[in-house]
């Protein structure tokens, strides 16, 4: 591998990122809070370090695969080192590990948090921890590449590595055009959510807080009750139809701007998503409704808590872990499905599980008549070889890491739902799981083991595997 | 499908049923128990039926597989709805879809039980209990089919759609030949079982219990206590040992006979199996120490534990629930790995395992060399592209089933480790879970819904899902 490729990708991305912790800076300046020194820091020793590293001189710069896949699984781990200075200098976080959970968790969109009372927080912090799933929905390494087009190559493994889904979301011939364009339609979607919770009456600073969290499919809160803290109908509404649809392929969208709506229409992953999301509401709510007076209400915190948890956002307005075992079992099948590839959410995601579905029946079918051979069409294209043994490899590994995470955390000897539901909350960036973890809960109790795991699943979860293994094997790390 | 076929070895498989339940009544009749009547009404109704479907003429008798896999589907099911009939007709399990939960555990060699006290069953009944376990650990169909060999055709498919593992046992070129040698094998090593149990002190007709529930690695005992009732450590390590062995691909004994060690010595399987096999006893055995005040004792109950969890027999000696989590969560992997294919083990299956960890490994390696081409290869064979899919599905399928039963069990309000492992536990054959279902618990509290959903998960792990799916795939009931 051309470690100096990589290096210098680093350098850049830390560049940026002592950028996007300025307005965070600025805030606690207004505040005049007690956490001014430590961002002055942050900011000055990631600037200073994306400053050595992007100097480095290329000869031949041109990325391959293999250096695509190291710098994105590198960046998001140096991102989170130096996005944890803040929490840890200014003293809110005492412990460097747990100011490191809380960071990557941000930039996984995870939102699971190891701060028990966020209330206290002072808001120079709260905004730089829930910019954090603004910034990690989306990918940042892609948008820095397309804005420094120097480092030549492939940017598409780049792309590949980073954004959420077995293909990336290529709409039109330029991948740095494409980046572009997603990310204009990010950031009008999450500025119509800020002024829409303006309008529905939500504080300013808090309208934004929320916002994020919502685009990012994130779930961070700055209240200990989350969105329940406003009980607001109106907020909760907004918040939920935000989750859906940050949740949604942004492919889609652009067909939306392009008046494209056949291409929509008919875009298989979609109407599985939106059919699991339907028929989960159907479940939830058959089955909670003996426990609200209310009708409506009781369709609003399913709805609420089913994109919430499909969306692997992770926000509640409820303690859904008082539900019955039942809507229970719903929301951790939907946590694990996941929502659409090329949206900010996290889980399985929508079209492997729908390529699954296609792969099982045929093969029914070809078990009974050996000789028919048919390829398995998504969207009307047939899936080629590649793509399909990627799926199922990330499966494997998925469940492999699962059973290995659950062995290590359940030496802290927490319940089995406890330990099982944290692994998966982790693995598939949803935040909350159950029992000790669940709504009102958070991950302060388990051991610095099972954080250093969790931390390692959350980014895990958030590149989808494959560029962290390939991180660990010997192959990539060969001179040629 | 030829559905005259299918009926006619439906037959066959009914009469032979009929005639392995006289022992059973002739210990009735030595006890002068209740029960009798019920063993004659069920002998003549099973006899009477396999005597009417096995009259069925057959113009042109040739099994393909579709006629194979709904035989075997069809059989084990038509199997368990007679063979349920002694427990209900005498009155000693009143409810006839508890009857058929416990037959269906019983032949699927689960071992998982809804009866509370079974101290009070009459020896008949008990003896019938057990010796399914020991017919279905090795599957009747083959056999019956080598020993009627009017039906032409393909009895591969049998086999393949009968015996655990992804290929079939063939030992020698004839299915026949290989099936009697299969069964002369396990009913020798059985032999050696009674034998040891017998000089250990326990008593004659218990050896025969506890030798069935080992051998077909079910589980169903004669005492509350299970294994731990005797108190004898001599039997425990017997026992122990006794579900290590048959565990084991029977195929490795054939080469024993032939003297071909190399062989044995060179299977990959095996050497897996041993491998985690040994990890576990010592994770589990570092995990539980403190808890005993003899080391040896330690030792011998994680030997015991891991022996009856991982070949997913289900025996217990202490009541392993109350052990820390750490050790729960190793055990549970350990039962989804499961033992050897071609044992008469459950679960997931060493070897499947296996190819999962080599095509994880070739993934990782072709995806930063996507130019190296290699084909996995197992035992020095590399493995065909059909094999390889038929192991990725199964996997999905098994997922699929786990995410369903769990949705509906959960319906029942159990704590999620009740319901998950109660899922687990049938799907994969073994028999106790945790919680509700530990091993000094039973499945008696269910709801019917759920009993029915445990005795489907039952059926599609013994017979590893593919030919139960394919009964209801409207491709296998086409003409032609």
């Amino acid at each position: 591998m051309k470690v100096k490729i990589v290096l210098k990708v680093l350098g850049i991305v830390l560049f940026w990122e002592a950028a996007l912790m300025v307005p965070s800076l600025l805030i606690s300046i207004i505040d005049n809070s007690y956490e001014i020194m430590a961002f002055i820091i942050a900011i000055a020793a990631t600037a200073l370090a994306g400053f050595l590293l992007s100097r480095i001189k290329l000869v031949k710069p041109e990325m391959r695969k293999r250096e695509g896949y190291a710098a994105v699984a590198l960046s998001w781990l140096v991102m989170s080192l130096f996005g944890a200075l803040p929490f840890y200098l200014s003293g809110c976080i005492p412990s460097y590990i747990d100011a490191l959970f809380e960071t990557v968790s941000g930039f996984t969109t995870t939102g699971s948090s190891i701060v028990p009372n966020v209330e206290i927080m002072p808001r120079g912090l709260l905004f730089w921890r829930s910019f954090t799933h603004w910034i990690g929905g989306m990918g940042v390494l892609v948008f820095t590449m397309a804005l420094v087009p120097t480092i030549g190559g492939h940017p598409v493994f780049l792309m590949r590595a980073e954004s959420p889904g077995p293909s990336p979301g290529k709409l039109v011939p330029k991948i740095g055009e494409s980046s572009k364009i997603l990310y204009i339609i990010y950031t009008v979607m999450t500025a119509i959510l800020v002024i829409s919770l303006i309008l529905a009456g939500m504080p300013v600073f808090n309208s934004f807080i929320y916002a994020f969290g919502t685009a990012g499919t994130g779930g961070f809160a700055m209240d200990n009750l989350s969105v329940g803290a406003y009980n607001n109908p109106w907020i909760e509404w907004i918040i939920a139809i935000g989750m859906f649809s940050f949740g949604i392929n942004f492919a889609l969208y652009y067909f939306l701007i392009k008046k494209d709506f056949k291409s929509i229409f008919k875009n298989e992953e979609f109407r599985l998503y939106c059919f699991y999301v339907v028929f989960g509401i159907f479940l939830v709510l058959s089955n909670i409704l003996f426990y609200f007076n209310n009708n409506f209400e009781a369709l609003r915190h399913s709805v609420f808590t089913v994109f919430s948890m499909v969306t692997t956002t992770g926000y509640s307005v409820v303690d859904f872990n008082l539900w019955p075992m039942f809507s229970k079992s719903v929301l951790l099948t939907l946590m694990i499905f996941g929502a659409c590839a090329g949206s900010t959410g996290g889980g399985v995601k929508s079209v492997r599980i729908l390529v699954l579905i296609k792969t099982l029946y045929y093969e029914i079918k070809h078990t009974i008549h050996p000789k028919s051979v048919q390829r398995i069409k998504v969207d009307g294209k047939a899936l080629d070889d590649d793509t399909l043994r990627s799926i199922l490899i990330f499966f494997f590994s998925y469940i492999f890491i699962i059973i290995i995470s659950v062995i290590i955390v359940s030496l802290d000897n927490f319940d089995f739902m406890s330990s099982f539901s944290a692994v998966i909350a982790t693995v598939s960036n949803i935040g909350p799981g159950f029992e000790v973890v669940g709504p009102m809960g958070n991950y302060a109790d388990f051991s610095y083991l099972s954080k250093i795991i969790f931390i390692a699943d959350m980014i895990l979860g958030r590149l989808e595997i494959m560029p962290v293994i390939a991180l660990f094997s010997p192959v990539i790390w060969k001179r040629n």
